[in-house]
Parts: C-alpha cells; sequence; structure tokens
C-alpha cells in the first residue's frame, strides 16, 4: 500500500470511517463526476455510518476544534470516494479548488481557523498536492444540520 | 425534435417559461461561457418573465413542494440558456456539478429535499447524464428574495 | 506595459493596495492552482495590508456603494494573484466564472447591484474578457466579518 492510502485508511479508522463502505447517495446525483482528468465531488458533510456526528451552529455551541473534526470527517468522505474511483489516492495530482461552508452564528468570524481542519489533513495525506485555492464562507443552516459542507476539485493523473 | 429537446420544451412550456426568450442580462455579466468543452452557468433564480415567482424562506413561509418547483424553474432558465447556446441539449454530454443554495429559516434543514426538485427534473430531461455530484447549502438571503438559486457546470460534446 | 496591466496597477494604486507585494497565506492552502489552461482562485477578502476594511453587514449599516468598493478590492487581489503567476494580464483569455458572497441582512435583496462592483471592474481592466457567469448569494457571516468575499476562474492563453 502507497504512503498516501496508508495515512488515509489510518485516518479514516481514527474517525470511525470505513473506506470501502459501499457509497450511498440519497437520489438523482452522484459522489463524483469526472471529465476528462479533471473531477468534481458532491458536497460532503460530517456523517459517520448514518449519523451526521458534528451537527448545529459555529460559535455556539459550537467551538472551533468541534469545527474542525467535522472539517476532517467532510474530507475523508470525500476521499473515499475519490479512492473507490481511481484505486489509489496516487492517482490524485493536486486538488484545484476546497469550497467550506460552515453553519454559524451571526457574530462567528473563525471560518478559517475551521477550514484549516481540513486543509492540514489534505496535505498530511497527499502531501503538497492537498494545498490548493480555498474558500470559505458561513451558512445561514446546512443539510440535515450539519455543522460544515466542503467539496473539492481535484486533477488526476 | 429529439427526446431532450421535446421534454425540455414540455417542462418550459408546463412552468410557463418560453424556451426562445432572449436571454437578458442586467450588467456586465453573462448568461454562461464555454471553456473547451465545458460550459459554465451564471447563478439561475426562478424568474418567470420578469418576475422572481417563488420569493421568502424556505422553512417559513415556504414549504418543500414550493421549494422544488423554485428548483425546477431554475433549472430550465439553466437549460433554456445551454439549448440557445448549442442549439440542441443533446450536446450536453454531463452535468459535472449542481449547486444549489436555498434561502431559508435558521432551523431548516430539509435542503437535499428541495434540491432533489432540481436533480429529477435534470435526470427527467438529460437521463442519467443529468445526475451530477451535489452541493446545497442554506443561506441567509438570496438576490431579490429568490427562495433558491442554482447553478451548474455541464460538459459538452 | 500593456493596457490591461496599466489599467490594473492604477485600479491597484487608487484602492491602496501594492500589486508587487508578496502573497500571504495562512495555513496549508494555496492562492491559486493552475489545471491545464485553467486557473483557480482562493477566496478573496477586502483587505488592504493586514486590514479588512470593508466589515459587517450589507443592508445595515453598509450600504450598496460601499460593498461595491469592497468587491473592488477583492476583484484586485484576484488579479494581484494572477499577475503574479502569469506575469502579465494580458494572459487571461477570459473570465469562466465569479462567484460572489455577501455578508447581509436578512432582508437585504440587492446583492447582484454589489456584485456588478466586481464585474465592472473586471471588464474595465480585462475589457469582455472580464464579462463571467455570475452567481451571487447572501450569508450569515463571513471571514474575519468581511462584507464580502468572491472568487473567480479564469482560462489563461
Amino acid at each position: 500500500m502507497t504512503t498516501r492510502d496508508k495515512a488515509f485508511e489510518k485516518a479514516c479508522k481514527d474517525h470511525g470511517l470505513d473506506p470501502a463502505a459501499p457509497l450511498v447517495v440519497g437520489g438523482n446525483y452522484l459522489p463524483l463526476a469526472q471529465d476528462g482528468k479533471t473531477v468534481y465531488l458532491a458536497g460532503q458533510i460530517p456523517k459517520v455510518g448514518d449519523k451526521v456526528i458534528v451537527t448545529g451552529k459555529l460559535g455556539n455551541p459550537l467551538t472551533v476544534p468541534q469545527g474542525q473534526i467535522g472539517a476532517r470527517i467532510c474530507v475523508l468522505r470525500g476521499l473515499i470516494a475519490l479512492h473507490q474511483h481511481l484505486g489509489s489516492l496516487d492517482k490524485i495530482k493536486s486538488v484545484l479548488k476546497l469550497n467550506v461552508y460552515i453553519q454559524c452564528t451571526p457574530d462567528f468570524t473563525l471560518h478559517s481557523e475551521v477550514a484549516d481542519g481540513a486543509s492540514d489533513l489534505l496535505v498530511s495525506i497527499l502531501g503538497p498536492a492537498g494545498a490548493a485555492p480555498r474558500l470559505s464562507v458561513g451558512c445561514a443552516q446546512l443539510p440535515k444540520n450539519a455543522a460544515i459542507e466542503l467539496d473539492f476539485i481535484t486533477s488526476t493523473v
């Protein structure tokens, strides 16, 4: 197993996620779509099994470290989809864009700090290929009361 | 007329939209941009003629079925732009990403159900090519008090 | 110096921005990423030096013209990154998509008018290549209490 895939499987295990679990989608949509070498991922929420485990608003009651845990689970769910699609994370050339949506109170301003949870995990698994231009914004509310939702675009080899 | 174009024209008629109406933009922007085989669409709001017909917040006073009507009108407006640009919806190879922004109350959580209105119509018109990875988020407020705004990226043949 | 680069440098000067200032990122992310001819930019907030200078909510206390100033600074920050990466803005073939996120009160509806500040500046610097399909949405809150955040995708020659 490659260095990336090992780090990925360890992180999945640490967060209670099964990298081999079949991807489930609840409607007429897809986990990802590939166009040439570019892969678009669906928005990921911090779900473990069938339960969203980081819910509510950043700022109150959630703290930044709680938001970062949610961010890491979202990243791992995205990587699980990519791993199943590509066979190995070594096929990822680079992350082209990371978009982070954070459910927060009206006075919350630490979006970047929460999003760092996602960026840091991407880099720890993919190396420099995991660093990407990033957008983070605050949302009034997210699906299923998720505290965070994110997606990313990758280029593949 | 092809199967897709027929289904598209029928859906437009059902929703009071004229597929041949010239696209109007109110500033220094475009309805869409093509880069190679990839087409980026502007954000679509549920406008029929010159009136936004689904306004206000999902959760209160709007219900999920009302939001889904808005989602369908947005999709059709996007397809109208693509149809005028490409000549036929048969030129769409696949939808690469669908982003759905929903104006909602702070306790609304049924974003995915509203977004299904968009995904289901895309699939009913385009077939499997209309299924795409999807993002749905809740917004404090949308332009012109629209209940929903969405955009999608397509690859073309 | 080309017409575009001259207009860009003048606009930077007018807004107190230094086009040669090294780009600073505060974590494991990048100012931009290029994939083939496509360049993805990080989300830009209205920062001059190390200070976000347009903060708070559109609607109250901020007015549309204040939001437009913020939009222009965001655009210029994006163009600074592109200019440093490409060497000249003449290498921009077109802007493919502009996404504008506006921090606003729950009853604010003039998102498009604020976003026009961004579109108009892009066109005034890049000419017709600066017109792009656009998304504008309202956000509960943005990083560092920024009034506006935006990103754009460009194709390059």
